[in-house]
């Protein structure tokens, strides 16, 4: 077929500058700092001396954890639909690493005629974020190590340094070395290892910081080690300790403001932090998300990977901490993805099978009632056309949806854009201008102890680096001598 | 005493905004990407598109290494001067590692009353190019590694591995490490190493390069290892036989634009490329220095540290690679330091003493006279004042030049800026309207084989990578919450 | 207390001259090789040229792992007990690790008045069988690198070799390695660790092989690794690809010939072959006790630790490959220790309480019962006396002993030496006097396919190198002028 | 040519029983211990309960580094040449170390028709001296981690351990390691390697003990590093600081006793010590030595490799420390060698050349004027002949020997055993018969501070573990079903 690239597609967008993006969505000049014509940075003081009220929040989440990129592409073809609805919307989506970008090929912009611009800049450095975070995480590092080739005062034992350094890579070289070699004035030998950047502390930290205050205190109660000693005797040592949370603070200051970009039709989308969804809650920052909703009358948003996991952490850990409640929930699901889960092979997706399809629908449907009964909350489903699909496959679709009380409705984003998303917007108004049913999280700035305030549990499986694959994007990426970049997906 | 540290002047100074410093020197709003509101990039294609005669070329070198920044002092304070006596001047100047910021207290942004500003910002992320350069630097490293893991088609003895990683970081524990444990799905163990980003290749691949093809050109050629064999069979391993020169040049697309920022009395600074000056060429990057010859009438620049070392380097590889030529040189010395050479203690150096004057004086006399007779360009001495130099030993070093034919002018611009540099822009002014006396080279981008294009002869001592010393900076550094950061010198 | 100390007991022996002991065992001078005036080597050609009739032979084991030394402790006693009675008796005994004497205080040649001597020598170097396997086992990974080194033909990933090298020492420091370091010209780095020699599979194999040419082919067979390549073309590379098997029998050749000594009361003692019970079969060598057999009306041995894990490993792996079969079996039990399993704390183990020895009798009669009922072997069970055991509490033990057919009897053989297992000896002989019921253990010589022939499955928490505790007992080892060493238990 | 294998002619040999040696050297038998039929250890005590005069002391050197086993071998041939001419005669020279016997072909017990026997067993692991002091060695570097490991009261500083681990293995792969990996449970991470076990320095204090106490008090004061600290506040750390002395002696008590053998005409050769040439003395021990003396009218012996290196080394070392006066030195050359040095190539050694001859000669003149002039010694040359040899080259070499005032005589020993050392012999009674001119080393038992007692200063390129060749000798050694080992040269 003809398709066109990703990158062709972003390519052709002809972008508005930046200064006309933040006009249309209310952010006064001095609040804008410009990174190129089609980026700025938006000062965070923005939401302290704001006080219009709130928009609509509007959550995508999706059934399964499914290729980088999906739910964003629902997320921003929703949000272009919205304002051809005539909302005033902005999207707050989360920023891409650049490592991933050199593996297998996939991006993290969106997809189709459902992308962010500049869609290279976004996906490569972008405002320098991940860089800064990379840096506070690596100087908290190499702080500790001074420490200690300094004389050690505060006794750390090298064994016991649970503080990683990082890099923005896919680098399985790094997951585990042994630094501080070749004699007693390169440091202390120890065992050490690399997390991609997305996976440090810091990452989810800065997602979690109302401002520079709030990011100190929290940098400055990262754990990064433990004392000699028996298990008895041994004391754990902090950032703060080392002194090192009003240079990491500094480092941070700019990653700490979020980044405003548009869609390919021009929206209004805020494009800030990206934890690694399956070691933090994997959302985009809480800044970013309360910014949207000051600036629109429609915020929407993306729930990391999977419903069951991706919702979850977004209701529990970000709506908690931030006091934060969607007002309507879109589950994005597709025929072909429940015919797989009931049964039939990927060669064979193509032909009508009722039977596979309800033998899989049970796996949406549970998500639904999630959405609806435990957390009380508004509820779409949003299903990914595709040209096989068939009426009756539709129609089987939407009845088992509506027996639940809730609407499935057809989303063609991904070809068509903003207006493939009609239908969508349309439910998602409707929903939003009902009365919601009782929601009752209503926790404010839950304080917690710790750093990102919230306990990981490292599963053995889950790799914190990973690796490239055995023909990596990057051999196909270039750029010719206009500056115009090629193969980047 | 009640002096102003370095941040405290830089922070009261009431920048201009760099549309405004752009308009100045005279760049087109369609060469210019803002980062903010006070830093730009500008694309290298004014240089092709602009066919404006070029200015004149002053090269500011000093006698012996000295603390980092003091040849940048008295660039930009002469810079400034230059501007007061009715010139339209640009200064070129290097952009600063991140890294050694949060090491030994000392800046690299100028000092006094001569710095170039957004002080804090030129001095941590600026606008990123360091951090491009440290990603395309481990993306190489990563492909290589990745290459190995996947079956190693190359050939590659991962024991001659040359191409090591790099970090903008003051972390001895990095010198050298063992990477690739745990297992044959991280990789393959070997011996490895980080540099600071402002040792690696690229960074003087950068600074060398015209433009993205000649940039992608030189990546290709960069040599990161040998395949197995007895001496006679390995064969070279290059970066294009990685595939690897599109994405690393995708990545360094706005790295390779010169920045452009101003100094404290608004004068143009373009401040582009920081290679280690013990390592390689020790300039800032070429397209920087042609930038300022093509915008303004005078180019002030400066040469690494000490004349022998970084005056050479900047006559024998910039100057024949890029086609330079100086137009006057100006060598920085002060009375207090010679009487140092000439053997007198840091206690004692308040009192008079011309014979140690004397004994110290053939160490700035061989460097001028090197300046004149092995190179033939024209010359004067510019001589940092301090309140205990007395008249009698003035007048001896202005004399001892004199017999030279070089004139010898007292230079205050760190304490009162481009005011303290009247003496010496006039010099500098008379010696540029006089003819000059057979400089004689001219040889054009001289091709060379490999990446950067010269060799780099590693000798024992040289630290590719630095440690952090006992008390380090980055404890004293810290940022309030409007975002002021102090503590930075 | 007054007890002498074990080597005090030792030291104060007049042993006999080796050549006295092997006349008494019927040795014939030809097989005999001195090592010193009271160990000695067998060759073991002894065992092919000589057809006389098997002995009975005796099997030791204890209900449970105790302290190393124990079993052996009845074992050794048992046997002078035996040649009291009259009987031509040869005990078989695995040979101490040297490494572990330095570790935790306590020998591994019997205890009090049951032990082989000269003890020192048995406990340290002995006749050097340990250190031709650790030369054998590491010559071994020495070849494997260097094949490597030397161009690789074989192919072989350094990533998945599973051959470690190993030292007799107990010594954590080895456990982990990266070695090959150091640039090009020191191998290739690669992941390794040492092992203790006990549980090299080298030491299963001697102790497995019938003579040179089977140790031989046994080692040729040795799987060191696995070459280059997917799962599914990956070959395993053996010691014999290597052409190492011949090299490595050449050291083993005297390593291979089982080692005399005589017990205090002048009973000779074949010692040879000392596994790791916890990773390999845990008994003394095939040959040592075959050659007592030979040798003996009566063949005293002893089974690993633990009936359960020792008296099985010794039944289904030595005697099916060994083609052996007991006459009868002795399990070695105390009062304490049934009370302590019953649940009586260590201080209150004086106090009689047969509430608490009746709870733990379980633990004992399980033992008893798989011996006779599952293996169908005579049984009888050593009661160790201690003084505090009360008439009360022993003749329970007798009695539920007697209950499923099998007598119980005290044994004084630590206290007393031989005159302490008279009763042992006694009951010993009459089961070996009674015709045996049904055993049918009859396989001779089953062949498996590589090395020692049988799969090692390591569960997480075994150790196979050990550590030195807090206060190493190689503190207060010494030897004074004239060569008496103390403080070696 | 039909020539036999060293060991072909080694194994031919109808070896004497050990003890019929024993008696020949007058050996009581209370001091002799067994290792089999044909080796034994000599109890140390008999030098101190023994009054006899000393016997003269013959000491071998050769002109130039040799291929290991030829001083060895004009040793051996010239202690038989002694013999047949009706001397009471003992050899005394050092034993091979095993590691390298798998690596280059080439024997260390001498070569020819002049060895000592059995070869296999001195090649091999003879009597355990080498393992012995391995594992002392390797106990004193467990003892150091494992004082680490539970709490470093001594405060070592692991990063400046000095104490090595050793083998006795050809093995590249270990020169560098980093051990204690693996987490906290695994001792801690530190840069550690190892030398072959003839380098290590317990090798050099065993060879100058003199008796037990003597080398525990050396072990005591062995360094093994150095407390944490700024060089003026590092501590040393030794053996006796971590209490292992005792343990170190009671492993080494029977490798300080030297060990006897025969030639292969039966003349009694003490076998003991082998320390590194080319980092310590190089020689036998003066135990062994100064039993020779005590035992034979005549006792030969060998100086390390080189007159230049090794005789001196055994002039100013061991004479010296054990006040040991040579009466006359054998220098070993042949006229190929000579030649050889004298420019002509290997391929035209067969061709009489005088002019080369003469041109190489002054390397030899050299050496025998050193023996002569600076050492007072009576001195003979040696030359080993060769078939090709012509009568004017013979000549040539020893008129200008004659000149030095040395008499030249041909040696056949390799061919022809001491038949072929007769002339040899026969010089060297005349020398000794002969009043000595002026000796002057009487130093007698020079004290010294720690463990060997003298500085090895490490030159760059000497290797302390060696590696493997491409073809092993490993690979071609066999032993068949009777024991017989082939292809050990």
């Amino acid at each position: 077929m003809n398709y066109k690239s990703d990158i062709e597609i972003a390519q052709a967008c002809t972008m508005e500058p930046i200064t006309r993006i933040a006009q249309k969505a209310g952010i006064d000049d001095r609040y804008l700092e410009q990174y190129g014509k089609y980026k700025a940075k938006i000062n965070y003081s923005l939401l302290s001396e704001n006080d219009a009220p709130d928009g609509k929040l509007i959550l995508v989440t999706a059934i399964n954890p499914t290729p980088a990129g999906e739910g964003k592409t629902t997320t921003i073809g929703l949000a272009d639909a919205l304002q051809r609805a005539g909302k005033k919307v902005v999207a707050a989506l989360r920023e891409p690493s650049l490592g991933p970008i050199f593996g297998v090929k996939g991006g993290a912009a969106g997809g189709g005629y459902s992308q962010v611009v500049p869609m290279e800049d976004i996906n490569l450095h972008f405002t320098g974020d991940f860089h800064a975070i990379s840096t506070a995480n690596n100087l908290l590092a190499a702080l500790i190590d001074n420490h200690i080739y300094q004389g050690n005062k505060l006794n750390i034992d090298p064994r016991r340094i649970t503080w990683r350094r990082c890099m923005d890579m896919n680098d399985r070289q790094l997951r585990s070395v042994v630094d501080g070699l070749g004699g007693k004035s390169n440091g202390t030998p120890r065992e050490d290892g690399y997390d991609i950047t997305a996976a440090s502390e810091i990452m989810a930290v800065l997602c979690l910081a109302d401002d520079i205050d709030d990011l100190k205190a929290r940098l400055s109660r990262l754990v990064v080690g433990y004392t000699y000693g028996k298990a008895s005797e041994q004391k754990p040592v902090t950032a703060g300790d080392l002194h090192a949370e009003g240079a990491m603070c500094a480092l941070l200051k700019d990653a700490l403001k979020p980044n405003l970009v548009q869609t390919l039709e021009h929206t209004p989308a805020i494009v800030h932090g990206g934890p690694f969804a399956n070691i933090a809650h994997g959302c985009n920052s809480v800044t970013a998300t309360r910014m949207a909703l000051k600036l629109g009358d429609y915020c929407v948003t993306e729930a990391g990977f999977g419903a069951d996991l991706g919702a979850e952490k977004f209701l529990d850990i970000k709506c908690r901490m931030a006091g934060l409640t969607p007002n309507a929930v879109v589950v994005v699901a597709s025929v072909r993805a429940l015919k797989h889960s009931g049964g039939v092979s990927l060669g064979e997706l193509d032909q009508e099978n009722l039977e596979a399809l309800e033998r899989g629908l049970p796996n949406l449907l549970k998500h639904v009632s999630n959405i609806r009964d435990v957390f009380h909350l508004p509820c779409v489903v949003a299903v990914n056309a595709f040209p096989s699909d068939t009426g009756a496959e539709l129609q089987l679709l939407q009845q088992k949806c509506r027996e639940l009380g809730v609407n499935a409705v057809i989303s063609e984003v991904w070809a068509k854009g903003g207006e493939g998303g009609a239908a969508l917007a349309r439910e998602v108004i409707r929903l939003c201008e009902e009365d919601n049913s009782g929601f009752t999280v209503t926790v404010r700035n839950l304080k917690v102890s710790a750093g990102a305030g919230f306990i990981v549990a490292l599963i053995g499986e889950i790799m914190t680096m990973p690796g490239l694959p055995k023909c990596p994007a990057a051999e196909n990426i270039d750029i010719d001598r206009s500056g115009r970049i090629s193969g980047l997906f």
